[in-house]
């Protein structure tokens, strides 16, 4: 087997070592003779590996009890309408910061259940940059303030929260939470999906200050309600309970690796090393104002568009894949998460070079 | 590797050949260098899959065109909510017939949303019994009409489809889908959590007939409107891969069986040699009436029912697993899906005489 080097900017790349213990452990885990894709959820075996996934978790993020924590499905997108539905009440204002198409998307799906302020919009820059802090115009009584901190498609990432005062600061961080250390205590609500630096698809997470848990109105499905799931043990209905546990190994794969503090220093080296590639290259170009350059997602564009097709299929050939571009910006796109060895990076930014001698 | 006998409720066994194809198919998928768990939904090897497991599956289920297939999240339960939010208006009036728990549970959530008609309710038989059909008392306008064909907890089974006239029929078929050919025809909608009889925990299929995706109000989020996800091929975001792509390998591990036709004949042999055993045993009973007994879910419970301990303590090594009855009823439980063979079950019922013969 070769394994390809592979830059999908989600579902995304895993550990190969997770992925090795998992095979292992098909079809019999733990010398259960069982697959742990058969085992009940309310099993010990299953409620041990959901705990300890939890505490590794919590481990890894220095999370304090006044977070819930929560595996639910749905992905991200379902957040977009279940945030606003359990964090206020109709007729209540939410402050978007939108800095790309994903913050877009949750902005516009909040709008469907309540009144949106939208504090900002990049999009006089194409969404290459964030606009000012102090050209921003949050609302006075916002029951949350929602950004995305890292817009995958754009490759743009605000790198430290913004100040939004005491309005309860909600984070999509599906593609950068577990990249680096975060001060939780800044947030009111991170979630994010997994298929990116937590596991496979069909995960979500959703870690919550407690005390937001009780804003959600009467007249909610108590499955749409975070505080039953939180109450639960998200085992209200039946979890993933397959993607639960892939990404119980990662977090221990991450724990072994050094935890957030060594994967922010590789992460850091492994963009520092793409980025400064495009940099010193007049035939690679990357669009974004550099304070908010991506340690996850690298766009970038070669300086001549019609070498597109002949880049992506001698990198393929070379066992690059997945590095063709949104097809809402074009060029190509590297996304580099935490699975991605910084060999990895050198093998794409040699390639980069000896394509850029052969053809420039 | 000894494969233990799995009777768990679900998630539940899958069939040894499925998951001995996805072990090989770790960490190298069909010669791409990377696991199914880490292409992109939108690959096209990834949207081969997704449309051959649709394609596969309506196969095995007759389904013509006037039905759409979604793969969700979500699991049954959140379905219990998105229903009657899809299906009807506020004020509208809905029709539940409750056998069990879970049909129960599916009135309790709607019913926070809109106005729940009981039907019938059998908690008379403490649901081992399902009120005759002329004690029904349907609403006049009722927007849908919804039952739960099997309980899984209760193992009662609906074995063919109420006459319920121009209303139409919802059905949650979480635990009886795929077991035996379906009269699509008759519903307006089957949906099924998966971690029975379609692959692994994390995935909901929904099938819904076309005409039902248009009555979604308007002020309902778009991730939770099937039409959306309808009209996105159930890829309006990313959805479950792993778990398609799993139950996409029952699916064609069903047609090697012979499609539901062979499955009917093996659940029904198998159902009646384990109901045989316990009728013609007085150290066992079932209590569900006849003609409601369950092909999937086999409640019985033992004369001493202070031998419950040893006998799943010797079932179980015997390499009989998960036997114990639901925590709300008691006794035991052999769930006896699809990938349950005919010799797993002829092991139980060995097990069963040759215990009693010792303790009765």
């Amino acid at each position: 087997m070769t394994r390809v080097i592979n830059f999908s900017a989600g579902p995304a790349a895993l550990p190969l070592e997770v992925l090795e213990q998992a095979k292992a452990e098909i079809p019999d885990w733990q010398g259960s003779g069982m697959s742990v894709l058969e085992v009940s959820h309310r099993s010990k075996a299953f409620i041990a590996v959901a705990e300890r996934a939890e505490s590794d978790l919590r481990e890894l993020l220095h999370l304090s009890d006044d977070y819930a924590v929560m595996f639910l499905q749905g992905g991200a997108t379902l957040q977009f309408a279940l945030l606003p539905l359990n964090l206020s009440r109709p007729g209540a204002t939410l402050d978007y910061l939108v800095t790309g198409s994903w913050s877009r998307k949750a902005a516009k799906e909040a709008a469907v259940v309540r009144r949106v302020n939208v504090v900002a919009d990049a999009t006089d820059s194409a969404y290459t940059d964030v606009p000012a802090r102090d050209t921003w115009h949050p609302a006075a009584d916002a029951a949350y303030f929602h950004y995305t901190p890292n817009e995958t498609i754009g490759g743009v990432e605000i790198h430290a929260p913004p100040d939004v005062g005491a309005t309860p600061l909600v984070a999509d961080m599906s593609s950068t939470i577990l990249s680096r250390p975060i001060d939780v205590d800044r947030f009111g609500v991170i979630y994010a999906g997994a298929q990116k630096n937590i596991g496979p698809a069909g995960l979500t997470l959703v870690i919550m200050r407690r005390d937001l848990l009780e804003r959600a109105p009467e007249d909610l499905p108590n499955i749409m309600r975070y505080k039953s799931h939180a109450e639960g043990a998200s085992m209200l209905n039946t979890p993933p309970t397959f993607a639960w546990y892939l990404s119980g190994l990662v977090f221990q794969w991450l724990k072994a690796q050094g935890g957030l503090e060594a994967m922010a220093e590789q992460n850091r080296a492994k963009a520092e090393l793409l980025y400064d590639t495009i940099d010193e290259s007049a035939f690679y170009a990357n669009p974004v104002a550099r304070p908010y350059r991506s340690w996850m997602n690298v766009p970038f564009t070669l300086a001549k568009p019609e070498l597109d097709g002949q880049f992506l299929a001698e990198a393929a050939a070379a066992g690059l894949t997945n590095l063709k571009g949104h097809r809402s910006v074009g060029g190509m796109r590297a996304s580099i998460y935490n699975a991605m060895p910084i060999d990895g990076v050198r093998v794409l930014v040699d390639f980069m070079a000896e394509f850029e001698r052969r053809v420039a």
